[in-house]
């Protein structure tokens, strides 16, 4: 047995072939939560009076930020957390899931907000896919249920986190998700959303919450094997709508080049992070104002989320 | 069998993923031809009086670009073509090469420089290679013999087109190399280089002879079979130093992205042509100036050929 390389007292159960540690259980869960600290420093991700609200879906990466941010605020007694989840309306998965997020809401005492894309746009994601199978692909410029619930779900939560007062949203992205989304709008010719692959998102508008990504320079493997070190019970089957084969076949090519080169998709993440300035002064500054249909914040006249909806027939 | 799409005449022999197109071996080889055209005109890439030097190595996609180059130069009578070739010092591979690019260029009617390593550095690939063995790895930044023959390879070029008195110097990049450089350069960390990797690199330098790259939006599968059907004699082993294990794995992934998602090679040079105005902002204009060691072209005081050759020995 190889003795763990930071205590050098007890066994090591991890390695982490980036920086050749060799971690035990201990030093692991240990290095995870100070990594989580440090982002949350170097990226100046909170204010010690903030309200934190933490997007729950019931699986392993956003319990796990609920876990160690409820560690975390603890240290910090103006700080205060709470949780969102957004219940999509899909059948036997997303019912499980919120009780994956209720249950250990009620465990680490956190207060719960659930919403749900029927409230806020009369619709369940399982009618959607059904409306989106019938619909003519030219028309739906061939998106696949993936990128709809993306934009609804992205808008359920900054709803969410304003109607809990929340002065952040956090989302457990993780570093494979990061540099994941950065080769995908590589490959979809979408470069100058480069700009907005980054740890804190802020926005220029009072209905705008900003995001930030804890998670975003942990790998996806760390964050699964913390969750299993604590034994936090979380969702595992995986969305049935989960299909897109571009950011499947990226996730495995990553996984492979991460396997045979160490450290490759933390260096992802840092080219891209160098030439954010000029990517950002390229796009200019997004001016958001009020969508004229629903109030929320929008580049466009209509939202994205209004748009779909309209065009899927949901709204007239 | 199933009938070319454009000729409507022929069998298809090629079926083109990415445009739907079935084509017969003479539509096949035209449409190369006129890719080849567009892009030139597209990109600017000649003048009408330019004396043209192509960098021929052996392999096949330089010896289709000296086959087509000769064909469209016929009809500019006032322009010249040349090709240079590097003999890098590379026992029973690269004289092998050199003899296809000799009889290629002789049965072309094209004049035909070489140049070696040898006479430029004073030493042979081969030799590097057992100097870089016997270095600390510390002390050569890790890189690999191909990082060494890169640099070296390019000055060469550039001596030998100003030599043989070119105004261009005409590079057989393609799609598949442009493309892996450009993922490469983020894996790698290195994303101003991002602006370098384009159809047209000029130098505001008089000993700079500026590189074109023709075949920068063909796919290597399609020169591949262009010299199939046209029965150009090339040299197919590869390189005995060619272990570069990164860019062999991008290459995989990008091939299989390709054959899952056709039309992804593109994508990804588009996405990065339309950041490069930005990126080439942000990293400033390179100012050249002449090495104070041996008077070529450098950003630097001294070049990256006589800072590697100092490095490993070669010149005091």
């Amino acid at each position: 047995m190889t003795t763990c390389t930071l205590c050098k007292r007890r066994d090591a159960v991890y390695l982490r072939a980036y920086s050749g540690e060799k971690l035990c259980g201990k030093c692991f869960t240990k290095s995870i939560e100070d990594k989580v600290r440090t982002a949350i420093a170097k990226h100046d991700m909170f204010e010690r009076d903030d309200k934190i609200a933490v997007a729950v879906s019931g699986g392993k990466d956003s319990l796990t930020l609920l876990h160690i941010l409820t560690k975390i605020e603890k240290d910090f007694p103006s700080a205060r957390l709470c949780a969102v989840t957004v219940d999509e309306g899909i059948e036997g998965y997303r019912d499980e899931a919120i009780k994956f997020a209720e249950q250990n809401c009620h465990r680490l005492g956190v207060q719960h907000y659930v919403t749900s894309f029927r409230t806020l746009f009369g619709i369940e994601l399982d009618d959607l896919v059904t409306l989106l199978a019938r619909k003519d692909k030219s028309k739906t410029a061939g998106l696949s249920p993936c990128s709809y619930c993306g934009v609804l779900r992205r808008r359920a939560l900054n709803v969410a986190a304003r109607k809990a007062e929340a002065d952040k949203l956090a989302l457990a992205h993780n570093l494979d998700d990061e540099s994941q989304t950065i080769l995908l709008n590589i490959i979809h010719g979408d470069p100058l959303r480069l700009a907005r692959v980054k740890p804190v998102l802020a926005e220029k508008h009072e209905k705008f919450t900003p995001r930030v990504k804890p998670f975003c320079e942990i790998p996806e493997k760390e964050i699964a094997f913390y969750a299993y070190l604590k034994e936090i019970p979380f969702q595992s089957v995986p969305c049935p709508y989960a299909t897109t084969a571009l950011r499947n076949d990226v996730r495995s090519m990553l996984n492979y080049l991460e396997e045979r080169h160490a450290g490759t998709k933390f260096t992802v993440l840092r080219s891209i992070a160098r030439i954010q300035p000029s990517l950002e002064a390229m796009a200019g500054e997004a001016v958001l104002r009020e969508c004229e249909l629903c109030g929320e914040p929008t580049v466009n006249r209509t939202c994205m989320p209004c748009q779909m909806l309209k065009e899927l027939g949901v709204t007239s």
